[in-house]
């Protein structure tokens, strides 16, 4: 089963080769990772998709992940409601012929067409994983040139937004 | 100065780990970075953007991660003409007054409102980095609750797609 888990983190160098080597020594398999600052420079938010067998081997992850001197907080909200999103952008062959039916493939799935030339076009979507397998799989018959997937960005549907324990890390750091 | 590179890379567990640790050794700074799969199982698409002095230490970059076993292909796409977008997920505090102010800003920057509370809202949105600098700023009065932002994918224009290079070197490993 995917977990997902977020994580705090200070941004600086090595944080991203402490974590991957964290999960190579592990051997734990990353399925998606999304970095990106937030709105406090000296932090970094990372959701990180991860193959584990059950909810005690998700425990010892975070277990890890905690043992980690630049994590400031990991949650695994997999159980819990979440909105996880990824983006991806797909360039498809096509021609005067198909570029209709691309077209409408593109608005089924509320893509944006941020690139058209002679023979390629370029769409950009945002949804799940699923949402986005699925355009992939209807693309496919047209050739596609090529594609890339961001990691998937989970955030908690709970509007008390970073968790307690967390803002009280934040609060100690004199962040906010 | 950003430079942008695309590379792709075996999809084994231990690359991102090698990736990392080389800009690491190397003390370069990885400003953004998005990795996932391609069409092909086998094969792993990343954009990095790394902040080098100029086109010289651009190169040196490409030939570090040329000497990598498991890269492929490597392109630095800077110069070129390329579409670059990344995705911002963010939450922001709201009440029955401003809601509607944040809907207009959620419309001006076609964001998506993805989540929607009584004390917050989160919206989701795709463009370059300086559309989602602009959206961020204008949020930011309300009060960002959380946010993350994705790496920044990007794909050149060129309708040619994979450069002929790497076509070379899929063909060779049997990809396609």
């Amino acid at each position: 089963m995917i977990y997902t888990f977020v994580a705090y983190v200070e941004n600086k160098p090595g944080v991203l080769n402490r974590v991957a080597s964290l999960f190579r020594r592990r051997a734990y398999n990353i399925d998606s990772l999304a970095v990106g600052t937030t709105h406090d420079d000296r932090v970094s938010r990372m959701t990180i998709q991860v193959e584990a067998k059950d909810d005690d081997a998700a425990k010892r992850i975070s277990a890890n992940m905690y043992k980690m001197v630049d994590i400031l907080y990991v949650e695994d909200v997999t159980h819990k409601d979440n909105v996880i999103r990824e983006m991806l952008m797909i360039k498809v062959s096509t021609d005067n012929t198909t570029r209709t039916e691309i077209i409408q493939i593109a608005d089924i799935f509320t893509a944006e067409i941020i690139d058209a030339g002679i023979d390629a076009m370029t769409l950009l979507i945002t949804g799940t994983q699923g949402k986005c397998n699925r355009m992939i799989n209807m693309l496919k018959q047209y050739g596609i040139v090529e594609m890339q997937r961001t990691g998937a960005v989970a955030m908690l549907r709970d509007s008390e937004g970073v968790p307690e324990g967390f803002a009280q890390v934040m609060t100690e750091m004199g962040i906010h």
